[in-house]
């Protein structure tokens, strides 16, 4: 008997939110794959608890005798070894051209995000989390999460400039992969929930466009996707 | 008998500079259908000459009997009436991904260019063109070509900075489409060859990534693609 499919799924102190960017693409992919799972609550510092994995990040899935780590590499894990269930990408050439959405969403979208968000989400994680999540945000972004906060109005521009290309893209057609979703709109929708779900302040207004289709992929999916 | 295949492709004061972007993706989407073409050189005020498309842009395709034009409109119908030449899009959900890409490369790359190459143009345009040029492209952008120029080094970090997106995704990959050139690399090719036919100054070095890719789609369509 193989063990149940299990997803290590960051954290706050409150359990009930789960807030990594990373961690939202794979329960999408997961949900897209049609693949029952149940997530495991974990903490930034709970580095022993994944050792399995051979690496300190989440998410790690757990897919009965198969440990894999890093989002990405979960993607392709799922996408060749559940063939018959709907496609990730859209084949070779939706794979190519997906990596492009990837690499904008991390690279102009979260890094549009990072600065908003990071002394929120200070304020919200687990008490034992916050001197690790302290010095590894301060140490990358070279500023204290205090200075931080005390910029953050400065950093919202970039980040609606940022969604302009998305909002753009989504005023032609349902989703990113057209009719349904793709794994591209769950790199992007996962990016996004990070702020939606850390943010002090509203990031999106109800009526935008993107609110809309981050609804719409929460509906494609339903219940397959709880957290 | 049918008509030769005739593209009106915007030329500058010199005939064989051809630059721009939107009349280069048809260019390579022509290649990548396998179909011969001549191009005829066409400057910004010769209305008349294309008057009978019904609109005043290039580019504009004539193929036999039908007529038609936007690139975006030319690409689709190509698509639909070469099925089978190699895919511009590698089917539906390639299509829909490949308008993120358009949203990118229209709103983020050729924005940042705008404002470097403008007063560019303008120097290399038949001089017929250069009163509508000035005109058209002062209201759209609110100020003079002159003051444009005259703060042209204020524009290249937009510039430089759009191009992470595509550097990053092209580290992990021959094309945006992956093996092969797709139609997303005909977008982002043909903006910027306009920078590449037009900057008084080189916008990238030749060892950059970014070239290295723009010389592998000119080689991918060899003869195929003249000016």
């Amino acid at each position: 008997m193989s063990a149940a499919r299990k997803l290590y799924d960051l954290a706050a102190a409150d359990p009930d939110i789960r807030f990594s960017p990373f961690c939202w693409r794979t329960k999408l992919a997961l949900a897209h794959k049609e693949l029952a799972f149940e997530t495991i609550p974990w903490r930034f510092t709970e580095k022993q608890e994944i050792a399995f994995s051979g690496q300190q990040l989440v998410p790690v899935l757990v897919d009965g005798e198969k440990t894999v780590a890093d989002s990405q590499a979960i993607a392709e894990y799922l996408e060749a070894t559940y063939p018959d269930a709907p496609s990730l990408f859209g084949g070779a050439e939706g794979h190519a051209l997906t990596q492009f959405v990837r690499r904008w969403s991390d690279g102009v979208l979260a890094a549009s995000l990072v600065r908003i968000l990071v002394p929120d989400i200070y304020q919200m994680i687990d008490p034992k989390d916050q001197a690790y999540f302290r010095e590894s945000r301060e140490a990358r972004l070279g500023i204290s999460i205090e200075a931080l906060a005390a910029e953050r109005s400065q950093h919202l521009p970039a980040f609606q400039a940022a969604l302009q290309t998305l909002r753009a893209t989504l005023k032609g057609q349902k989703f990113l992969g057209g009719e349904t979703p793709l794994y591209a709109d769950h790199i992007v929708f996962g990016t996004l929930q990070w702020g939606v779900k850390t943010s002090s302040t509203p990031l999106l207004e109800t009526d935008d466009r993107v609110s809309e289709w981050m609804q719409a992929v929460l509906d494609y999916y339903g219940d397959r996707v709880a957290l």
